[in-house]
């Protein structure tokens, strides 16, 4: 992956301090994105055993949130950054918050494969494996656009999200009718829902810190504007 | 409500500057219990005008996040907060990013009384509004605790969302029996679903913004900390 931008600091150690913060997000971009994929390969299976790989591998998540986080306090109170820089160190603290989350949806897609009760739901269980190949794909290219700090590449990813959206809309009318056509299917299908639900929440993340991104090159904050505003604004 | 308590600065318009965003906050922690309260009446009574105002105010929340934000960047930039007012300030930022998603639950919760399939599920609509009405009391404490930065009513908080979880399971419970008896009630249950999650999530943010009060009285970060490893710490 691609270094993010340097801006130049008389401060050298400054330089190496924002340098290893960037650094750290990115791994935890990384781990998250192993997160992911092991879920999704845990539901598609109904891998049980990588399930619980992936809910007790969460904690490692978590702590790298809180100590990044840290970090980020620490730099602001000691070298109290100003323009790009504080925006940059904004922008970190709010995209790993939503690594987290990502995380997180990552535990429930998990937990959806550790229920074991979609056994016999394998159609359903291709379709939301196709969604979470999408979403994973999608989450790589936020990491990218997050590395390169390339706005432009964020604005795109911004519209891809209303296609996973479009995905999910399809899943959840097939597994409505699914239920109501064997009810007995329910507690299964409900698992695949929650499922299907978590990686949809993760394509909303994705869009968070595609955000954020803009946010951090043109120094405009973007949120809850509509793509259209957006592309005119940017 | 009382108001949050003041530490001194030598800057009286740092105080005072402070002092403004500390009532921004409260005022659109306000705007969003009103915003859960409605939605929450318009579901009781499937309402769809009122479920129609409460998505229609959501701007308003986004609006504050977005306003709040952006002075909380200059704050830092201008007066290099340290100390307690720094924790503050990324205490504020956190808060209304939470109080922002809580907005989006309510909008949630509007949307389910708006599609108006629920219209014969009755009983299901009262366990709903009683599970909210525990959210909207615990939403309510947790503005009051910070208001007041009171720690030790967060930390009792923190607490109280295992209940409302314990709800929550008890009532997907219910649904999922109720959709087996009935399959033709599918698509109502599943409106009713979506609504109980969201009820669940606005307990959940809840105790996120407890974990910010006792950041900012303790200085100690205790996201993903059990209640106990807590207590003990406090």
């Amino acid at each position: 992956m691609e270094k993010m931008i340097l801006s130049k600091h008389i401060s050298g150690q400054f330089n190496a301090e924002l340098e290893d913060i960037r650094n750290r997000v990115l791994a935890m971009g990384g781990l998250v994105e192993r997160q992911l994929e092991q879920a999704l390969d845990a539901l598609a299976t109904l891998d049980t055993e990588l399930a619980q790989t992936v809910i007790n591998g969460d904690h490692k998540v978590n702590g790298m949130e809180v100590s990044i986080d840290e970090e980020c306090t620490r730099i602001i109170a000691k070298r109290q950054p100003a323009a790009s820089d504080l925006r940059m160190i904004i922008a970190i603290t709010k995209t790993i918050a939503d690594l987290e989350r990502i995380g997180d949806a990552c535990v429930r897609i998990a937990k959806a494969a550790l229920e074991n009760r979609a056994n016999n739901q394998q159609p359903l269980l291709v379709s939301i494996e196709n969604m979470g190949r999408h979403a994973t794909r999608m989450l790589h290219s936020t990491l990218d656009a997050l590395a390169r700090m390339d706005a432009d590449q964020a604005l795109e990813l911004h519209k891809a999200d209303a296609k996973l959206d479009k995905e999910y809309e399809g899943i959840i009318r097939q597994l409505m009718t699914h239920m109501m056509e064997d009810p007995r299917s329910i507690p299964g299908v409900l698992d695949v829902l929650w499922a299907a639900r978590a990686v949809e929440r993760v394509g909303d993340r994705c869009k968070n810190i595609c955000e954020y991104v803009i946010y951090y090159v043109k120094g405009k904050d973007v949120r809850h504007v509509s793509y259209e505003e957006m592309e005119k604004g940017l």
